[in-house]
This record gives C-alpha cells, structure tokens and sequence, in this order.
C-alpha cells in the first residue's frame, strides 16, 4: 500500500453546508419538546446524520459533497417526546428521518423530503437508550429503540441474558436499526435474525402509535411485527421493542474447516441446518475469500519452513487452490457445546474436510467487527472496496453464486481494472442460505460514484436475474430501490405504499426510501 | 346418555333455501370459465357451503337456519380460472368467500355480502388439489391450496416428506385454509405452525395476484407473507402454496407423564422448550381435562381391583385430584428419540413427574382427530359442547389460565345450570404457551345461541381482559370480530382496511370476516 497516492477525507470546517430551512417557531417548537440541548443544528451533528454508510455515502461524506443535510437534528429522550415531534413535523410537513447509530450500508437515512415538505429533520433516537424490563419467566426484554449494540449487551448481561445479535455493525448500531433493516447478527443461526427474535415493537407515526402484541403465537389476523420489522422508518419512528433473551452461554466454542471445494462445503452446512445440528454460526468462506484470508494474515510475516511443508502435504491431499474454509461457533452448555462440535466434525469429515481446530476461530471471534474500519485507509490510497449480499434457496445457490460473481467481476473489468471478488455463505436455513460479496478494486477516482453504480447495477441486475433476494439483512434504503417491484411484484408495492398512504398521508415519515 | 331426550338435525329436504341472486349471463360467464359440472345451485352444494363448524353455524345448520346462502358454488380447478372468476365477480359486485375444508370454527366461510353487493358466491377450492413439485434440496414443496391433509400427506409420503400439520380438523381442513387461517398442527412444537412453515403464496384478488418470493429470509422490507397467513379469505384466494417438508421420521415416541399439579407440569414443559428440546408434542391437561378423560376412558369399564390399588398408591405418592397428565411426542431418527425422550423424561421426573408409559400416547396417537365426531351426537342429547383458545407469555400463563376459566364458569352458572370447564396447554414456545378450553353444559333448547353468545362474550372479554390473544391457531372469522381492535389497536385495524381497500375496492372478497 506504501506506494498509493494518499487522499485523505475531506475536514468537517472545508464542508459547507446550507442555512437551516426550519422557520424560528418551529425550532422553538422542537426545543420545548426535548430541551434546548437536543435541538442540534451545529454544523458537526448536521454533518454527522447527512449519510450513512453505504459506498456512496462515504464517498460524497469524503469528497465534503453532502446531497442532502437535515435542517435539525432532534434527540428526544421518551416515547412521549418523539410522539410531539412527529405530530409537529406533520402539522408543518417537514420531512422526519429516523436515524440510531446510521450505519446504514443502503442508504437508509438521508434526510430527503418528499412533494410539499421544504425541510426535513433527523430524529436521533440514542438518548433512547434504555433497557426497561426483563421478563426471565419468558425470556424476553424490553428495551428502548436507540440503544446501541454493547450497551444492550452489558444491561442484559448483568441479568445473565444475551439478545446474541452480533451484525458487523454492532458497536454503532442500535436495537431500532436492527429492526427497521430486518438485520441479521452473525450468530443467527442460534440467535434469530431480527424478524424473528422481535417479540413485540411501539412504532410512532404521523397517524397514531402502533404497538404490536407480544404474544408467541397469534391467529388474530395477519402478523403486524412483520410490517414493523423492514420499515425503514417510512411508517414511524421504532421507540420501543421486546425481544426473545437467551441466558449468556456457559461456553463458546468456535473453529475451522478446510474443505476441498466449495460445493463440498455448502453441501456440509446444507446437511447440518437440515438435520438441525444446533450450531450458533457456520459461514463457508470461496476459495478466493480463503486465499485471500490466509494472504492477508501473512502480510509481513515470512513464510516459515513449517508453513510451507503444511501447504505442501495439503496440496498432495487434494486441498489446492479451491480449498475453503469453513467457520462454525457452537454456544450454549458444556455439554451442548460438546456434543455439537462432535456432531459437526462428524460431518465436515463426511464431506472430506480436515478440522483446522480453534485457532482461526479464536482469531475471527476477536476480529468479527474489525474489517469495515480497514475501508477509510484503503479509500484514502484509492482502493474501493464494497459488500453486497444476497440469498436464496439451496437448490438455486450454484446459479446465483455463480451469476452474482460473474456479473460483479465483468462490470469491474468493462473500465479495464482487475478486480477481486468475493464471497461466503453468512447465514444458512433449511432451506437456503445467503451469500455475502466482497469486491475490492482501483477507483476510478475521476469518477468514483459512477464506477461503483454501474457495478453495483451489474450486482443487483444479476441478483434479480438468478432467483436471489435483493438483501439478507442489509435493507432497501435508496440504493436498493430500483430493484424493489421486482421482487415484491406489482401487487406487493401497492400494498406497501397503500399501507404509507394510509398511516403517513402527507409522507413525512423518511422519505424516498424502500417505497418511493 | 340413554336418558336424554334426543332430537337430531333437520334434514336437508326441509330445509328451505332463497332463490338463487344471480343473473342467468353471469351463471353463464361461471361456467364459461369453469365448466357446466363446476358451477353448483343444487340444495346439497348451497347448504353445504352456507356455514363452517363453529358452535353457531352447527346449531343454526341443526335447526334448518341458513342465514346466508351462496347463489351459486364454483369449483375452479387452476389459478387462472381462479383469476377469471374473481374478476368476473368483481366487474359484477358479488361477494366471493373462498372455501377450502369448510372446517372454520370461527365463523369464516359464511357467505355474506357487503354494501353495493347483491349475491355471493363461494369459491370452493376442493379441484386444486395436486402437488406440484418437490424440491428436495431445499426442503419444501409446492401444491395447490386446495388440497386436503390426507391427500397432501400422501402425495408427500410417496417421496419420503411429510409437511407435519395435523390439526384435529386434518382430514376436512385444505392446505390453504391452513395458511388463510394462521393455523396449527398437534406437532407444531416439530414441525411449526402455517406462518412458520410457509414459503410462499399466490394469492388471487381483485386487483392481480400477489406471488410471494420463496427466499429462506430477505430484508427487502416488510414480509408480505404474513399478511397472507391469517388474511381469511379477505385480501384474495390462496391458490397455490410453497412449504417447508421434512423426511417422513424413521421413529415416533409418544408417552405420558403424571404430574401432582398444573403448575409443576407447566414448569417442565417450559423448561423443555427454553432448552430446546425438539419435542414435536408436547401436551398438559389440567386436572379436570386428566379427571375427565380418566372417567371417559373408564365408561362401561368396571373399575379392577389392580386399578383401584393404582390409584391408591398414586394418592399415597401425592398424585391426588390436582394431577394433571402430560403428553409428550418425539419424532426423527432413532437416535434423536432415543435421547430426546431420555432427556424429556429426566425433566418430568425433576418436576415430581410418574412416567406412565406409551400405553397413553398411542391411543392418543390413534384417535386424535375423533374428538370432533361426539359434538353431534351430544347435541342430538341437548348437551353442547365447545371449544376455544388463546395464548400468552409464560409469566401470564397463570393468569390466564384463571381468568378465562373462571369466566366461563361463571358465564355456564349464570344460567343456573352446571357445566364442565377443562383445558389443556396445546402449543408450547420459549415465549409462552397456548390454552385449549373445551367447555361442556346442558344446552337451553329454547335458546342455544343466545345461551353460548354469552358465554362465548364472557370467555373473550376474559382472553382480553387477562392478557391473552383473541385465537392461537382457530382466526377470527365473524365471531372474533368484536375483540380485534381490543388485540391489534385502531392504526393497526386501519392498517388492515387500508390494505383491504387499495387491494380490494369495492370489497368483494368474503366479507364481513377478519377486518369488516
């Protein structure tokens, strides 16, 4: 990397951004709702919630290009508050964008407005941020929708429970993102995706507050978390959610997998999710991921002599260039934990595979949220980097992972630039599993922004093409957009943006996401 | 029984039906789409089709009282016939119920019409009856929603799956009424309940077909599929349905437990599914369910002086009048069985459980959808029998369990006469359980609907009252429809009826249930 041209991020005092558009009352309004402290319009917290995450965020955020600035920011600390502020901005048709800990990969919460709103407001939910109660006869926990990831954790682990949703972004992300993106943690395999684990939510919007029944199993019409969980915010604000707690394991144990080839290895975690091993996590990294992994762990080291006399017998056992490796976290009781590692040997060996032991696993538990900080440095030196994913079912997985990669890998050379792709199995069902993309590549740094739509273009277009979901967990937000009625069909975007219409008449609840 | 005065059902021939509303063009247009032998106006069809099996439609269909008829029953064999005849309807303004079983105990099948509507028809599905295709990889398979369990579970077999959802209506009750109603199966505990194993619907309605995409999860926002799973007919007929399938299991254990209380088997049963014990059964009577079917299993038995000891010894170990039997069923390879069982047997005896054995469970297993068949003969004897059920959280599980049973008792004494309350827990989650109340009392002969309104009113004030969701697996019908709102809140009934109207506008499609 030393011999890349260094580009750094554009300082906060080089952006400019515009005046506030909120008249005087309506900013006296907001501050007589949550205290003159939680009306922001100082240029570092308008700064701050302009974008979220996704590649074209951190772009514009880095070139100082914000398309869009929110004219407030407002922290509201209840439900009570955020009922107010809502009731106001739809009085005056200013636009309200909910926003926790905006990591946002999608573009989920740029505060845009919609026709007839002349500013828009972002509503911090992060002073929400406490856990309210535990029900440990039910195993559940309620908590507010702005608390962050580790501090959700702590409060639950001081009762002994865990809600064991570890996504990529948990140090800055929150309970409510979790669930207006239809997240998925790492660990969904033992833990639930969101969807799942969502036992009850209070969602506030410009028509009344929802609050959805916490019971386990209800015939009483159709399932309204369902429509909470992948809101995206455009029906309310998410303030308050119950949600499925497990006690903290006694034990972890996570470890690794070399497999011959990939399909060996899907067809492995196809076995195990089908017969219902049990297991807390099991991703199948290709054989590029794996290569690129054992690379990456050996920059600057010297090959030992050792090392290359393992790759050497490897090699003679048919573990070439197509090997991958397979990672499976086990959590529960000693003897749960135990009697799951053996059973997933039993059938990592079945299919060939050769057990690595502990050691990798050890190394990913530690790392697991590490990697999206490497994306500032790389972009800094002109390295793009970007992740996508996807998922289907087991018997269409061969096609899409295939169709996916190909698309990505063309679009990426169509600007005469070699690329790299990759990808893992993240998350696997009974009946299918998800497909997670990283691509890395020379930005063109004329350019950036078109570069990476058109391969993104290529990435989504394929997905629809081969039978994939336009996301596993990542959301819609505007990224995603374009793509949507293919998916949900003609009859299904009516449904959704009938179901706006109805709650969010004048359309100030985040516009120009997931139904625009 | 033999000293009741018995007066059975009237029969078909007496019974007096309206002309059939409709027009002679559009008879015409029926059977231009379906065909001469599948438009229906005789006596036998029109009754047949004019109410389900809940209390009120079995009483009012005893006494000769139809009070909604189908002007005409049409028997679509595809999806496209289905498109065709709902939009004839719709051009026409004719109610359309869609009927698969008939088996609705809630009031979901009764033909009625709506403003602007002067004829209804029933949409029987019975013709849609094939399965379409297994994919084996993924796990699911696909049918037409017309299908009924026997033939599903046959068609399945012949491959070496099974779907796994045996409600008590199983042998009259279709794969799309399962969906439409938000139903459960005896082993939902092994094999989920209709919105869990669910993969996918078509559904037909006035305004297109919605098709919901198979992917094993998605966060491309709000999940239409469980707005399809409970929408009772009123947003369109399911036509066809993908759905999760399992190998047939190699062993089946079904066993029972004695416990000295409610409390203490309900214990365990919590403890078993927090732990994830993978029971596909699991089953708690209370004590007058166990007293009852003891006394019921004995009839015209003389009691043996081994059975007299039995019980002495029993009262001895402190399994008194509070005793409550448990029954547990465990299904897969013999392996799973054989430990499962070993484990479930270690946590009934930890909660002072006696094991009683296979004897219990396989004649459980035997007869478990005969039940049903003893309401007429009762009835013929003035004895009325009914059921219902609701669900809740673990921690108001006792309250409830109270709660409704004690109103129903009341609501049974108001009338001054003695009837019998039982209630067994049904279905078990990490979250909570569900109560299964059958109810017995000498029916008022000059009134038995208003004689069961009552207690039926007082049973869901009760459920509201105390916690409980209006239906675990029954829906919602007509006769549920009161207590919605009290379950689902006012923006979440304009939720509803604002899908109900963008997808359906001059509301065609079954009304009166779910959402009127």
């Amino acid at each position: 990397m030393g011999a890349l041209e260094v580009v750094p991020a554009t300082p906060l005092e080089r952006i400019e951004l515009p005046e506030t558009r909120l008249r005087a009352s309506v900013l006296t309004a907001l501050t007589e709702i949550v205290g003159v402290d939680h009306v922001r319009t100082d240029a570092y917290e308008r700064a701050f919630h302009a974008a979220g995450q996704s590649f074209r965020d951190v772009v514009a955020v880095r070139a100082g290009q914000l398309d869009f600035v929110s004219d407030a920011v407002v922290y509201p600390e209840t439900t009570a508050e955020v009922v107010e502020v809502v009731a106001l901005a739809n009085e005056h048709r200013i636009a309200v964008v909910p926003f926790g800990g905006g990591s946002s990969v999608v573009g989920g919460v740029e505060p845009r407005t919609s026709q007839g709103q002349d500013a828009a407001i972002t509503l911090d939910t992060t002073r929400m941020n406490r856990l309210l109660r535990i029900d440990e006869t039910s195993r559940t926990a309620t908590a507010q929708a702005g608390i962050y990831g580790p501090d959700l954790e702590a409060a639950l682990a001081a009762h002994g429970y865990t809600l064991g949703h570890f996504p990529q972004s948990f140090e800055f992300s929150t309970l409510g993102g979790w669930i207006a993106a239809r997240g998925a943690g790492q660990t969904s395999n033992g833990y639930g995706v969101a969807a799942s684990w969502l036992v009850a939510a209070e969602v506030v919007g410009p028509s009344g507050t929802l609050e959805t029944a916490p019971f386990p199993n209800s015939a009483a019409g159709p399932d309204l978390r369902h429509l909470v969980a992948g809101s995206e915010g455009v029906l309310g604000v998410i303030t308050e959610a119950t949600f499925r707690v497990r006690p903290v394991p006694e034990q972890r144990d996570y470890r690794a997998y070399l497999f011959k080839d990939f399909e060996r290895g899907r067809e492995a975690i196809r076995g195990m999710v089908q017969q219902g091993l049990g297991v807390a996590m099991v991703r199948l990294s290709d054989a590029d991921e794996t290569r690129f992994f054992g690379a990456f762990n050996a920059v600057g080291k010297t090959k030992s002599s050792g090392r290359k006399l393992a790759e050497q017998v490897l090699g003679q056992r048919g573990f070439g260039n197509d090997a991958c490796v397979m990672l499976v976290g086990v959590e529960g009781s000693m003897a749960k934990v135990v009697s799951t590692v053996a059973r997933t040997t039993a059938f990592a060996l079945a299919h060939g595979a050769m057990p690595l032991g502990a050691g990798t696993g050890k190394k990913w538990l530690e790392s697991r949220f590490e990697m999206p900080y490497l994306r500032d440095p790389m972009l800094d030196r002109g390295i793009a980097v970007d992740t996508l994913e996807t998922c289907t079912e087991w018997s269409n997985l061969p096609t899409l992972y295939e169709g996916v990669g190909n698309a990505i890998r063309a679009a990426i050379a169509k600007q005469d630039r070699r690329g790299m792709v990759m990808c893992h199995i993240s998350h696997a069902y009974p009946g299918g599993a998800s497909l997670y993309y990283t691509y890395v590549y020379p930005m063109d740094r004329s350019d950036p922004l078109g570069q990476w739509s058109e391969i993104k273009r290529a990435a989504s277009d394929a997905i629809r093409d081969h039978g994939g979901t336009l996301s596993h967990h990542h959301g819609v937000g505007v990224d995603h957009l374009p793509w949507m009625e293919a998916e949900k069909g003609a009859l299904g975007m009516r449904i959704l943006r009938g179901i706006k219409a109805e709650i969010d008449p004048h359309g100030i609840m985040n516009p120009g996401k997931l139904v625009s």
